[in-house]
């Protein structure tokens, strides 16, 4: 497994009981593989997987490994504050099939990089499936050193990297410590994608994708391509589109949860999920956002039937 | 249940194999629950909530409980990042006795004050024990508002607060607009404490109270009959003991896991636990730590036999 | 010069046309000392310094100089970003017969504890009068280490601290390590004022003591008294009397610019001062912002002639 | 004057007495524009602004604009806490013969949007020569919004941006927005140069520009020929260089200080000014450091004649 390409973080849809909607979950996997995504990454902070108890993971993971049915690489988060609860987890995930797992920094108590390291090697130890390092600082409150996960790289206690800091320069001092082994990059910006891809990152995993893969992919192919003009017409294409985010009235309900609920919001428009309900204590968009989210999806050029 | 007084937060002793130390947590609560505290609080952050398995939670409040054996109220820490897991741990906290249970605001993902509240208002619903606000930003990475936390204590969704924010200007806020209702308000400050109680607190919370529960229960007696003099100079030892948490180097651990490091350290200097390992990925105190740790407890008064 | 008491930081009306309304300050510095302040504070925060050119800042010192009339001692703040900015501003600042500086960290550029420290010794070593520590983390980014303020004390490199820190755990620490020598500690909290004289302050340097220094100076001299209760009454009346500063919209103007302008709205009512106009970019409130001012002034038993 | 290319944050070199080295310093000028440098930056960070009395401050700018004599353009950097504050430095860069300031949000007291958007309107109102909005959050805690400074270049109150934000999201937003009027936008990253001008960055302002501006050059003239794969590797070089910021211990000096002492230490090692000291409270690099850099250098293929 060599992590490159689009590599969506797939949305959770729900019943409006709040349970795991399988149905339109094997819809929007199915949606993302027509496209052509490299890859599927289960129970990303845009799956929602810290809402989500572990039997709904469980119903998430074994409905994408599922449907993917071993066309492209399965990725599992495993999302939790502590090293024995994260091992739990990624002993779960590969008994239901992923091909790999993704792991954060610890959080809740913050710790010490002598800490961080450790967490990792024991993962790594008791995981039956490669570690992926998830950088995202916003969530859990610390920032992955470049050196650290360099030096975590060439020991071959993470095997691939998903960057969702927004620190681009940091980003760039990995790809230039590990480009010696290869190791693969993925960032998670929706709105730098293009860039990355020039810096050398090897793929990309941006929430946005749920809505719009096949843009994601047009962006990849071009800069694979070295059309970059042609990369950043398409960026900038998916920016617009993703301002669906600002749509929400951020007073109410935090940033992250405006972005999920903007996402699935627009995955209803699509027709992809049958609803938009978004999992507690996340609050969904109010029908007067969904009319805005409509209105700048239309603009992006993506249809939408419009709200029910 | 009116909470009031000295309410350790029960450190979690773990054998050299990291499994819970059930011996070693039976002899804390004797010597806890000797000593004359008035509650005992299992699984917040000074237990290690967040490093421990769920199944390694249930055997701590099983023990808890068993050994509380209805003397005192027994609280238990239900820290996780969604509703939705929160009621879990809820659900089981009740069925293993608790007699309340204490729920930070939603983590990993920062959620908006309208999100917090829906938050609270969904665990108080699904719960079969009283639920307990637990203000903890620097773990969380949000503040309770004071005017949130005295709504929803005025609507009987919250029946406490534990404040470990530090932030004694808030905690005087909840307690002036809760105070036609006698809404229980507990500091987690080991330093300030007297101050706390002389601005109206109920109760206190101290990790410190692990290793030193005689001296907080002086101070509460003191603070009880006005004796301010007394309350400031017992807060001054405590206060000067409590510099066992500066004593690790913070380059090579977190400044929680230094904190909870050296409680364990005391405790096994006073001979109540067998063993100071901490939760994985929490990185104990060295040896040569250890040593200073026993010096600040001398000088504090606190016998230790010396690390063996 | 052993500072002690209440010692307002002196607000800084202004005419319509934005220079120092001299007749005010005067009138204002009058109605500080006709209470009975312990001395006066030119050219703090409270006093918007920040927003005040040389000129200005000169105009001001002179004028609560020659009002003060040596009845009291005159601090003058000496706010800038680099040690020789500072310098300039003491040199000044003795020239016009301040009694003592006040000097924040440098700010703008984020500097480490060594660089913090020459800091300060270099000021000390360049003034002709005392030098005052000013702990304002929340306007310079960065929090004086109790540890370091203890030690420049010991040196006789800063002669007092004014703490706007909020972190009444720190002041409490260097409160303990600078019992020896007497080192005057000031609290800059309108609201744990009681609680920071119960710690060992031995002053307080409240912002709402422009609006209400009787109240300011029935509370220490209570809490000198150790009429405990009675002080804290006090407090709780001030503290409710200082939500003036929650009455501006703050996703209009900051909340120091809320502060600022509600004290000098209040100031207006109470015919203190002719003018509520702030120092740009600081924006006043707004006439309904007025009006609820003047609300919770009635509240709390101050007089307002109601806006004109 | 349509700002672009190359425009280096010249450094501000001192004598062993703390007095601007104008000898330094015009030799550092004349070392740029041989280079071949589209425009000079005086007092920005970079330039120890900060740390510079006013006396200094002018020094520096009538020494730049004599050297750079209507070759290239000369920026002004007016940082200062308040409005009227910098309007003063306005008109004082104005008489020295700025072709432009540059003007950071206002900083120590925290101010809200509209308090940022009158502050700029003032200054524009006010000042002779156009204003260049400095985004710099690290420095003054605040992020001027994207819409904000697009807003402001509609209106034609700022006429340029200078990024040292490091967020390239935001940076895009406004190259989005300001397109149709070619509002000129300089990023101030060393790292990311050669990015930023793939997603349309009109030039670069880097403080590392003064140690190598021909690697700068070189960079922005092949990006300018649409050669990113020559732009990236010049980048990639650059960027090795850029680690002589990492070589000061930072629990010592803050990472500016390190940043600052670093480049002046290089350039003395290439021979291009006479003394590496820093302002006070900054401290310069230890001797052991100094040797470091010299290697780093080294692998970047910048000769320099070693220390002393």
């Amino acid at each position: 497994m060599r992590l490159h390409g689009v590599i969506p973080p797939v949305c959770t849809p729900l019943t409006d009981d709040g349970e795991v909607d399988v149905a339109s979950l094997e819809r929007l996997c199915g949606f993302l593989l027509d496209a052509g995504v490299h890859g599927l990454f289960a129970g990303g902070s845009t799956g929602e997987i810290g809402q989500l108890t572990d039997s709904a993971r469980a119903t998430v993971l074994s409905t994408v490994t599922r449907v993917a049915a071993g066309q492209v690489p399965v990725l599992a988060g495993v999302i939790d504050t502590g090293t024995q609860r994260v091992i739990e987890h990624a002993r779960a995930a590969g008994k239901l099939g992923a091909d790999g797992i993704v792991a954060t920094a610890p959080f809740y108590v913050r710790t010490g990089p002598a800490e961080v390291a450790a967490h990792y090697r024991a993962i790594a130890a008791a995981a039956d499936v490669p570690v992926i390092a998830y950088d995202i600082p916003s969530n859990v409150g610390y920032k992955l050193p470049s050196a650290l996960i360099a030096e975590l790289a060439h020991e071959g206690v993470i095997t691939a990297l998903k960057d969702s800091s927004g620190d681009l320069e940091s980003f760039r001092r990995v790809l230039a410590a590990t480009g010696d082994i290869g190791f693969p990059c993925l960032t998670g910006s929706e709105t730098l994608a293009d860039l990355a891809l020039a810096a050398g990152a090897h793929g990309v995993v941006p929430g946005l994708g749920n809505v719009d893969p096949h843009g994601y992919l047009r962006l990849y192919d071009a800069a694979r391509n070295g059309q970059w003009n042609a990369a950043r017409a398409e960026q900038q294409r998916l920016s617009g589109l993703f301002t669906i985010i600002e749509v929400p009235d951020t007073t109410r309900i935090g940033p992250i949860s405006a972005a999920l609920g903007a996402f699935k919001a627009a995955l209803k428009l699509r027709g992809v999920i049958a609803h938009a309900g978004t999992a507690p204590p996340l609050l969904p968009l109010l029908p007067a956002e969904v009319d805005k989210v409509a209105a700048v999806m239309a603009d992006a050029g993506i249809p939408g039937k419009g709200r029910k």
